[in-house]
């Protein structure tokens, strides 16, 4: 017989607005009047690091910021040194972001701590399962500050590279001088890596930032992978000249170059299935409007559900920016940032995970959907098993303040991840 | 027959070597660590105009700054209220600027007044022509801070418009605001202007900022005219979006609306004799890796030979922008910054040039070019009669760190124009 969640509707409305209402007081946590934008390592970082620490012991949780910064609690199980189930996702946003991406994701692994928890002998609370359980608020999923993603959980996932040490922010900040600033020391970074006999795996509640659900009609979906992303900074090199007086034939505009990148990146990657690059980033300088550009940068996101297609288009790419610059007399250089392969998610946490959304609701199957989005998983898949549950996300708007998740698919992610745990619980080990 | 100047070689030689070494001087007045950049109502501003000032009077000129930030110094003639000469060009840079563009021209107008002045009866320097001269070193003819260009010869030449008081800098700063910084009265601005009453005509030299001299082997030429201009702010707006879940049929990236207009305006310049379009800024926004570009904001400067043709060619772009938005799903706007109709040089002023270099070498005819660049004259041309020499300008590279001029060049450059002065003050008025 399988497992149920003892819970009425009323505590899952009650846990979904109050998810609802703490997006609202997180998204007051910014360094942007009027809109949300919170990085790595800023005071809004420690901010709401304070505020989650707070939600965390209101549950009866002990709680600690890791040397990476990133914000921990853990509900304990009847053994104190039983392995947990880690529950979370990331609190830093992108500039000008909406409330939900990452956020509601770690409010969701804290519902579930609500609901699951039982009071112990000495009335302290506890996890009645085999596992303890851990909820997780990652410190840096989206790379803003210094253009390489998941350094929060990358250093929790052990896999930190000390080259990125020296990453610097649009100040010249480096990452080392951002720790000692936030008060953390660099060199007990290693102390922030989890080790795979700690852990029973990782799940994740995260709303789809993709149309997808949305066109279905459905609420929630299981998640089969974590899309292989590459991240470079392209630089192009022409040569200054005053606008006026320089003619055609002899300019070399760094922009026009990377104007054309940029539409190569879209025509290349448009023709191909399941390939997304973007172009988030262009700058040229020096920033006079009546000098030709002698340098252009610009950013390259590129995702794919497999490495191997993912990498056969990016030489694509680089084989088209060669004759765009060699036809422009520019040069290009690229600096890759961001490397990351496929992650697949554990099949038994994809079971578990569709167990759970079929306890909220009679789709049968429930939907699966592949991520484009990468996600903090993506990092901790190298120490654990991974699953992810997808929320609808209305007209798929993400990184946007328009972004949005509705009360009652909080509601139905709560239960169903809940639903899910009960299930991975009841897993013959 | 024709007056001659009195002076040797080694004079113009030893004049050259001054102008070149006060090349090196200001290009150490810096707001950036190695390379040049000194912009409108700036402490480099002030320091230049000190420097320019102390050079002034070291020639027995009286001096001023003007209302709008513009240094003067005035060599009398022998009646103190007789009109002047004015021979100027501009001390403010581009962003990595080159240490001519400008300066020179200032500079060269000092050489000038050096080799033409005389000792008065009471021991005084004074001019000996009919006319006293005037130097004027223009405070923002390259537009770098504010955007509009020009702003400081436009108040000389009585053409200030009251809205540029509200224009802003990148840090949000108006140019009322930076008047008052500077020690400026935004009040007194109208004192700036001078009377055509005053004023006998107007000659800068500069360098040509294009390679048509280089190219022809020579080293001086007579400008015809100045260049029709235009500059425009754009701004594309569409919709931020997540990177990695928004497939690309729901996308509307502004950055590659910009990229598309960025070429558009290549394409349509190059099909035209005498145009030249260049896109100098373009930032995208919310300027994150991972997040396709809502919004995107790209600078045009659009020069002519004519004005009708320049306008013509903004309407073809104009039309082209509204074709590319519509495919994509965006929205653009224009916001003018910057209109001045082409300036011909007067010819007389532009005779007593010919006059001048012909004085240099047996070139016949000297060459004659029209100016795509933009000059203070277009501003001063509202007040009186306008004239200019070119000096070559190796590669036609300015705008650029490897601006450069040669001293040879320049020593012709002064005996040219002090020739054109004398030959001026022949005419019979």
């Amino acid at each position: 017989m399988s497992p149920r969640l003892e819970t009425t509707p009323d505590h899952i409305a009650t846990s979904a607005r109050r998810v609802m209402a703490r997006c609202d007081e997180l998204a007051r946590v910014s360094s942007a009047r009027g809109r949300i934008e919170r990085v790595y390592l800023s005071p809004e970082h420690a901010r709401v690091n304070r505020l989650a620490a707070e939600w965390m012991r209101e549950l009866g949780m002990t709680t600690w910021q890791d040397a990476a910064g990133n914000q921990f609690g853990r509900l304990q199980a009847s053994t104190p040194d039983a392995p947990a189930l880690l529950i979370g996702s990331h609190l830093d946003t992108v500039p000008d972001a909406g409330r939900f991406d990452g956020i509601v994701g770690v409010l969701i692994g804290l519902e579930v701590v609500r609901l699951l928890r039982v009071a112990g002998p000495d009335g302290s609370w506890r996890s009645p399962l085999p596992f303890a359980i851990e909820v997780a608020a990652f410190s840096d999923e989206e790379g803003v500050r210094f253009g390489k993603a998941l350094l929060g959980s990358s250093a929790a996932g052990g896999v930190w590279n000390d080259e990125w040490w020296a990453l610097t922010d649009a100040d010249g900040t480096t990452v080392r001088e951002a720790f000692l600033d936030f008060g953390l020391d660099p060199g007990r970074l290693g102390e922030a890596a989890r080790r795979p006999a700690e852990l029973v795996g990782y799940l994740e509640a995260h709303i789809e930032q993709g149309p997808e659900l949305d066109r279905r009609g459905e609420s929630l979906a299981v998640v089969s992978s974590i899309a292989s992303a590459r991240r470079f900074q392209l630089i192009v090199e022409g040569e200054a000249r005053h606008a006026g007086g320089t003619p055609y034939d002899v300019r070399r505009d760094a922009l026009l170059g990377a104007s054309e990148a940029a539409l190569a990146v879209e025509a290349i990657c448009r023709a191909e299935h399941h390939i997304i690059g973007t172009v988030g980033q262009l700058e040229a300088f020096p920033r006079a409007i009546n000098v030709v550009p002698g340098e252009a940068r610009l950013s390259l996101d590129l995702r794919g559900e497999f490495d191997g297609e993912r990498d056969r288009v990016w030489d694509a790419i680089a084989r088209e920016l060669d004759a765009i610059m060699g036809r422009r007399g520019l040069r290009w250089a690229a600096r890759e940032v961001h490397n990351a392969p496929a992650v697949f998610c554990a099949p038994l946490l994809q079971d578990v995970i569709r167990e759970g959304i079929a306890a909220t609701a009679p789709i049968e199957p429930p939907p699966t959907l592949f991520s484009p989005a990468g996600h903090d998983g993506m990092a901790i898949g190298a120490i654990t098993d991974v699953g992810m549950l997808f929320l609808r996300n209305p007209d798929g708007i993400s990184h946007h303040p328009d972004e949005s998740v509705s009360a009652a698919d909080v509601g139905l992610g709560i239960r169903a991840l809940a639903e899910a745990v009960l299930h991975l619980a009841a897993e013959p080990s």
